[in-house]
């Protein structure tokens, strides 16, 4: 359901888009998921969540300039998407968008994942060197920058606007005090 | 039909349903909308893009210092979600990054919004004293900036992810080397 859920969201995929996709019967489906699609996408966000989380220390250890690796970080993904032909980078902030308002449950467990999101990103930043709570506003921002910065550049066809997030959220970064690395 | 996007997406909405919210027959709908659900969602985004680039001037002119405008721009929206129970401020972006890959008509009228916005909003801030392309650089980044933090905003229903946008924007904004305003 992951390429479902990415590619045309919430709303528009069934169960027996599910289960065609996944070449399975759909009384299997239903087998393992009694929740039918409430329950897969909530599994869908989990798994995705915590794939992605692995990026941020892979993207940003490289650089032992956190303000270049800020830059690189965005620039990589404006790369990836232009050579997707734009996928959806972020299915957890698609669906997140689509349905927090009319699936609680979904909602919740997309909190459940920003959260740990959150958490795992302030915990890197201050091992850079960042203080909290500062870590965390970054944190915040860089993420609210790249969702959007998805959004617009899938919708525009262009990597403009994350190109354009990238650099803002250096300088932004620029400007936020650092101590010495915590880490080794 | 505004509504129904706005709280459940594309994909959950059906002509009957936006009949029904406009206690309008369906064939009327049909009538004026003979392109069906596509026509009206395409419809929505229009509107509701015209109206929200009035936001910038209106948000904005307030502020001699525009740094101190852009921080209050964010703040006020970070009330505005709190105030409505976190409402989701901006159908167009929910929209877009819900259809961006499955409905490739509506993706381009999504383009032709944000486009829109862009080019409105870089001249407002050209205007303001900021060169191009820098202007244009901070639109992007504080659109994709706002749409995201919406949506983080709305899944974990908390406005910190809209503060910590507007601190990290005005921040940025700070940055960027900006002339007279040439208004007078």
């Amino acid at each position: 359901m992951a390429e479902l859920l990415r590619v045309q969201g919430y709303g528009a995929t069934g169960v027996k888009q599910v289960a065609a996709a996944a070449q399975a019967p759909i009384g299997s489906i239903y087998h393992h998921f009694p929740g039918g699609k409430r329950e897969i996408a909530a599994a869908v966000l989990r798994t995705t969540g915590a794939a992605y989380i692995q990026l941020v220390p892979l993207l940003l250890d490289p650089y032992d300039d956190l303000v270049a690796g800020v830059g690189a970080f965005f620039e990589a993904a404006a790369d990836d998407m232009e050579n997707t032909g734009w996928a959806n980078m972020c299915p957890v902030g698609t669906v997140t968008g689509e349905v927090a308002d009319s699936e609680p449950g979904i909602r919740a467990v997309a909190a459940e994942v920003i959260g740990s999101w959150v958490d795992d990103a302030s915990a890197y930043l201050v091992g850079r060197g960042v203080a909290d709570p500062d870590a965390r506003a970054v944190v915040f921002a860089m993420l609210g920058s790249l969702e959007g910065a998805f959004i617009l550049s899938r919708g525009l066809r262009s990597s403009e606007p994350l190109r354009a997030a990238g650099r803002a959220m250096a300088a932004y970064v620029a400007t936020v005090p650092q101590g010495a690395p915590a880490r080794s």
